[in-house]
């Protein structure tokens, strides 16, 4: 069994935002070598996800209006006033960790004669809810 | 380390609706030979989900419900009267993309002594949100 | 390839509640011997989750605030009055199968050099969502 490691650094400008790391996996995937087997992608932070779906602006911009729908920021400490008990920690990203758990934390995607064996619309995206600061996303990669 | 892949072909007649794959993914696993290891399954499409759950029809009645409150069809391209700027692509099917991120895309089941291995109640299922087309799901078991 | 399998019992006194469960899987791990692979955690049971994210209890409370407002638990039978078909199986469990949903099922985290491979602040939780009873969470870890 051979299994590979990598992480990369993202850094987004924006609080909330999508990025398809589709390009960095498939570069992942090349340089383990391996021809079968499972890939683990997952952010190595709490108030990120990755997941799988469409690369379409217009659908990203529907989930970033409905997670704040779902989970609404606020700096707030009172959940009476919308706030989470979460921000007491000195933190602002109590909304974040919701939105993470919408999306999901990490996805695993079969590794096939060599490439990623991802559906024709399937990519794989980091989705940050609490950016503007350096994150990791691990890869790693078990197989033959 | 072997591994195997399969793929399975489903057709919903209703646009929402979920299936108990549960056998076809036992038959792949009968099928791989693998005693132990880890079971990928997973849409190849980004409007369903594959999901744990229970074979209860009342339950599916329940989430169908629910995913309709947190995440409403609407053909609309307009967020204002309920749309989704996805549906500028000429799809209808913004919603869907949301009720799978609900749902979630994929599960790992673990495999032991040649079953999956898998709680009393447990059962794999493919949850549909933009039916009535022909759509896969791909099984990938590594292991020994 | 090796792979390693336990099953660790838990049993919460409260309907709605989370545990860190990082050390039994560093245990098992440890147990397990392998130093490179995939760790797949998940509950047998289907109104549980198993999750990453913070070890803080304000968040936990915030969680479970917000899993109540999403999936509210009733008794009732009736989706009219806020209940859930599911309950006419006897149960009363029908919100715990959809807060599930939303914090999901599994995590699969990576083994790298014996460790757990997470990032600084990822820790592992069960998250019960129908308590008072005793329940299976399920640990596989292949790798070498």
């Amino acid at each position: 069994m051979k299994s590979f490691r990598k992480v990369v650094t993202l850094h987004l400008s924006e609080r909330m935002g999508f990025r398809n790391i589709t390009p960095e996996v498939e570069a992942a995937l090349r340089e383990s070598g391996i021809q079968e087997g499972l890939c683990l992608v997952n952010p190595m932070h709490i108030t990120a996800s990755v997941f799988v779906n469409d690369d379409e602006a217009g659908l990203h911009a529907d989930y970033a209006r409905w997670l704040e729908r779902l989970a609404p920021f606020s700096a707030s400490t009172d959940p009476a006033k919308g706030g989470y008990l979460h921000n007491r920690t000195g933190e602002d990203n109590g909304d974040a960790h919701h939105k993470r758990q919408i999306m999901g934390r990490e996805t695993v995607v079969a590794v096939t004669k060599g490439k990623l064996d991802l559906g024709t619309w399937e990519r794989i995206f980091y989705g940050e809810f609490d950016g503007r600061r350096e994150k990791r996303v691990l890869i790693k990669i078990i197989g033959e």
